[in-house]
């Protein structure tokens, strides 16, 4: 069935941001509340930062363990990597998820303003200057047959879906709103031309949206 | 977190019937149609059966496609496996599944009337006279670290619920009604003293029941 492209668990806000306005070192997603985004997600059993066992398996858990199954690479835009903008002032910074990033495969992160790769217990970051099309080919050589997800952020899952080299979408909307911020859509449908389309609602309040390609 | 005993994907009418009666070498599902009950299933982008590219990759393939994740082995009764009942006149029979069973995995048969081990592709089927308990053990062993899939029928499924041995289940209600069976409950709510439980509709007319432990 070939590698797929996948975007796994995307929260975006009810009106339709995935992230706030103003992001720095201390708000990695501006004004917004990165655990409001994802109180739907952090009591369940898979979510990538439990420590303690336990956790909840109903239907959130299903999407939230979904996020590793069968990825051999992430790409990612440079904002969702850290806060600087445009050349380097020094290599110091290796994200925000400390020693042992959830991703465990290799991550290439797309940026003007490449740098060395380092790996942090099993996970890899590679900085590459590239077109979508080219990024996503080697992702695809760098994750050993499996599928690769797009991590985001909005910029550039935008830039993946303007290019048409999305395969599949998982967007959790959560009951917040934002007001400004980077938006995803006005409207879930917008996708509608050219993906599926499932949604249902979980108990916790958030309703899952499904997207695959026609 | 340990080796969960799980419950994937059990198929079942809307009143509560996960197989017809008069079980036959035509008839696995007695007088119940599988592809009825599987009709929710078999379009997905995961179903075991798929020999083309393509199929959904909505709400129900996630479902689907959790039947093999994290799984290292699996129980099921030994009329999962046959029609057939007391002593094995022959070892001729080897399951409906042909020479590349669904499982991948070691399974274990529960019966009064073991026979010798034998492999068909990647699954190999051992015949054991054990209690829940028992047959549990040794599925946890033969699984190498991963969860043990409860593969059924009703009657198995029952007895592992019974000895409280289960600790997640996932049903799919369909819209067909059996009237008469092997049945599983009156009501999904009977678990509800036992497991936490939730439930979600699917845009293909199914009704998923997901359970974990309380």
């Amino acid at each position: 069935m070939g590698q797929l492209l996948r975007v796994q668990n995307f929260m975006l806000s009810a009106d339709g941001f995935g992230s706030g306005e103003g992001q720095s070192i201390d708000r990695p997603f501006g004004h917004a509340d990165p655990t409001a985004l994802a109180a739907w997600a952090i009591p369940t059993a898979s979510w990538p930062g439990r420590t303690e066992p336990g956790g909840t398996r109903g239907i959130d858990d299903y999407f939230v363990r979904d996020f590793h199954h069968g990825i051999g690479a992430e790409i990612m835009g440079r904002n969702k990597f850290g806060p600087q903008r445009g050349p380097w002032a020094n290599h110091d910074w290796t994200g925000w998820w400390g020693d042992s990033p959830p991703f465990h495969t290799p991550v290439l992160v797309l940026t003007h303003h490449p740098r060395p790769s380092f790996t942090l217990d099993d996970t890899t970051f590679h900085f590459i200057d590239a077109t979508p099309a080219e990024a996503l080919q080697q992702a695809r050589s760098a994750a050993n047959g499996k599928d690769v997800r797009l991590g985001g952020g909005v910029a550039t899952v935008r830039q993946f879906l303007d290019a048409d080299l999305v395969d599949t979408l998982h967007v959790a909307v959560v009951p917040v709103e934002l007001g400004r911020g980077e938006r995803l859509w006005h409207s879930p449908d917008e996708l509608d031309d050219r993906f599926h389309h499932e949604s249902t609602a979980s108990p916790s309040g958030v309703v899952h949206h499904v997207f695959w390609r026609r």
